[in-house]
């Protein structure tokens, strides 16, 4: 063994080269923000194309900084699609405003881990504080609040929600049977319920958590698409009448092909009736709720046991922040808790705190409240509303035209962030209009099918998105039908 | 509904503030590092006392950012414990070097979501070449590398690797019928194995997948705390005797009690010969094999399934970035993957492309590979080295003078960057060890239990940490013995 003075000495990057390299970076990041509008939204390059630029293999010796950001122009850019493009009308709104940018800078640079409160008091107060915060905002019962019997923590995504929620629901179901020896510890099978529109991350939570996906019902929907609670409490009756054992109701507010909007209270009173722990997923308009005229998008949430909304959509934190709040934390956290020796201190054996490791799956976890708590700051709620009631206006504005142009139809109703549309001549046409309004660059839209139709979406809710980016959407999408 | 031109105007951070105000964090962010030292390693603060700081309602008007900044020193640094200290010897290391604190900015400035290869190419391909770069830098098998049968990809933690790793061998042992009926699907009871002093995350991993901690076998360890592979054996056959199914075995190398290394060619014999999926738990120590004089840690590891090591503790990475591979990404993808028709797209459908959220449970995800670019370009792979050197030769240094000292003993073999002591008077004097390192603030250590008795962690690891702070950790320790 060397001695430690006889080794080569480690390299590092110092302070001072740190204040330089991360002036250069943020005026990078502002200028490229500055010219996403005159980007190609999408990129054209092919599979493989951006391994081919960089070398083979590791570089063995320290490159300069330079380098680096130099390679975010020659190697990165090129490669990206533009999420942040103000004519980004894609998948679903993934923003990233500056001070959210901002806050998740800060976060690295503290780089303290939160997987107990003792393990850095301040990373747990703030993300309850944040949740309290916008429990208060979003007007959810008071139950959901830390001060009550719930409380809410910050997840990767809305799949991991939906996953938490479901391993609560599996253990509440189970008393606690399914952890000890395994999902079908009572002998009976467990079923949940979803609509036929309901997201993919249901199904993938289902087979994860041991359920199989032979055991989760996708209800029919209405013609508004929307989850059919009759056909629900028929199902349920029917999967009782043989047997089995219903235990969770997953319920959409704003599904990803339409933004559907599952008939919450009516679901409510079924899992209530039933015993069902009731998941309500309002991943992308949950948050509209910050806005009075938009409350009722949540109504009958009152009576669920979780729900999840993604600050990492429309309220503008970055990637990653889903919101998840449980009616019930002993259920979440009887779930997930496991309690190693080396993890225990004084106040998790009092009792006296949270311990958000045991509201997830990791154990591992970075200061991400943050950056809801800079943009929260920012834009101030009004802000947010501002900004809520701009889509919602622009949305509805796009609706219309679509409404009204004789070539094209609206494939769903209109929802409050996306207009699904589809041409009168049907899936070859409908297929060219997507792939003439991408094939510029110009706008960036994406499709789905609805009864086996292809439909292409037109989702709003990116924070640079001005009236003129819908106007400009607009005549792609009119040009093109 | 409002017409878009009559409602008021959203709040924005321009360009201009954003550039003013990032430099001024980035030079907050040198600040807070450079003062690091002199700062109390922990916080003082009790439960509530962070919150007690922050206003009970979010603001509705948006507010400036200076006074965002001012408040990290008013009620964020005094509710931390400082992962980033020069004398942070608690835990684990979580190192969050500058390079990587740049990176993650330059992500989240981007702002790009990596679901998909589409949603963007250079988000999957940068991760793809990183996971191949590290691959050959540790000495993995061809088989591990993306142009192999398997390839890697960066997870959020060590536990949600285990968790990955455990749902494939799932799938694979039940040929997919659990992913359909359920864990149990088969009929068969499956059975995992760990040691005795395996990673809580296994049985986290055990209870969500629906296997039940019942059936999850804690195999002895011998005197060195390492898994005995006879009695694994044993326990298998008894096992397949009772009727049972052996499905997946994880061994450790280094656990997170003592850094104990588990016989992992043995265990990959026994793994072969059973029919087992291996996983190798190398969170802390893998990245060691860096080092061609450390390459050992990671012999039999050619044999395993899967691998997954944590570049966000000793490679110098800001959590999270753990390194995950796979010998056959079939059964990982089989496993996760759901397609739903709004993901479709020409590059998927074509298989010509990897879609990293087929290998996680999110599905969303942000673009962590430019931080690990970043760190092993500012490094360099010998700089990389050189670190691992200098702290594996200050961790013998300290474990020579713990053993030597009249008063304390090794309670365990130390291992590369940890050294597990107690004092020689028993518990009581063992916790006031403990107390008194840590309650100057000088420095700050953790602790475990062995065989029931107490015992003090002083795990090294940390970037900073330069001779003179082990220097001072010896003194602190020494005049508490």
């Amino acid at each position: 063994m060397d001695s430690p003075d006889a080794l080569p000495p480690v390299p590092h990057m110092s302070s001072a080269d740190f204040r330089a390299a991360g002036h250069d970076l943020i005026d990078w990041i502002a200028d490229y923000r500055e010219r996403l509008a005159a980007l190609p939204v999408s990129s054209s390059l092919a599979p493989g194309d951006v391994r081919a630029r960089m070398p083979a293999a590791a570089p063995e010796q320290p490159e300069p900084f330079e380098g680096l950001l130099a390679d975010l122009d020659r190697v990165v850019v090129p490669g990206l699609l533009h999420w942040q493009s103000p004519r980004f009308f894609g998948y679903f709104p993934a923003n990233a405003s500056l001070p959210s940018v901002l806050g998740e800078l800060a976060s690295a640079g503290l780089g303290v881990q939160g997987m107990l409160w003792s393990t850095s008091p301040a990373c747990t107060e703030v993300e309850t504080h944040m949740l309290d915060w916008l429990a208060d905002l979003l007007g959810l019962a008071p139950a959901f609040r830390s001060d009550g019997t719930g409380g809410g923590v910050l997840q990767d995504s809305a799949s991991s929600s939906v996953l938490c929620a479901l391993i609560a629901a599996r253990e509440r179901a189970t008393a606690g049977a399914a952890n000890r020896r395994g999902a079908q510890a009572t002998g009976r099978t467990l079923v949940a319920y979803a609509s036929t529109q309901a997201h993919s991350s249901i199904e993938k939570a289902v087979r994860i958590a041991g359920i199989g996906s032979d055991n989760l019902r996708l209800v029919p929907v209405d013609a508004a698409l929307a989850l059919d609670a009759d056909a629900l409490a028929a199902q349920i009756a029917a999967d009782r009448a043989a047997g089995l054992e219903p235990f969770f109701v997953c319920a959409s507010v704003g599904t990803t092909s339409t933004e559907a909007i599952d008939p919450v209270p009516a679901i409510a009173a079924i899992a209530e009736r039933e015993g069902l722990w009731l998941h309500v997923d309002a991943a992308m308009l949950g948050v509209a709720a910050l806005c009075p005229e938009h409350r009722d998008l949540l109504a009958g949430c009152e009576r669920a046991d979780s729900l999840c909304t993604n600050a990492h959509k429309w309220l503008l934190v970055n990637f990653d922040a889903s919101l998840f709040w449980v009616r019930d934390r002993r259920a979440l956290v009887g779930a997930l808790s496991i309690m190693p020796e080396y993890l225990a201190n004084p106040a998790s054996d009092a009792g006296a705190v949270l311990d958000y490791r045991d509201w997830q799956v990791p154990l591992g976890r970075r200061f991400r409240a943050l950056k809801v708590w800079w943009v929260l700051r920012t834009y101030g709620a009004d802000g947010l509303r501002a900004l809520i009631r701009l889509h919602v206006a622009l949305t509805a504005d796009l609706a219309a035209r679509a409404a009204a142009h004789p070539r094209l139809a609206l494939a769903a109703p209109p929802g409050p962030t996306l207009v699904c549309i589809r041409h009168v001549d049907g899936d070859a046409a409908t297929q060219a209009l997507l792939d003439g309004v991408n094939a510029d660059g110009r706008a960036f839209i994406t499709h789905t099918r609805i009864d086996g139709r292809l439909v292409a979406r037109l989702a709003l809710g990116s924070a640079q998105t001005q009236a003129a980016d819908v106007e400009a959407l607009w005549a792609a999408v009119a040009a093109h039908a």
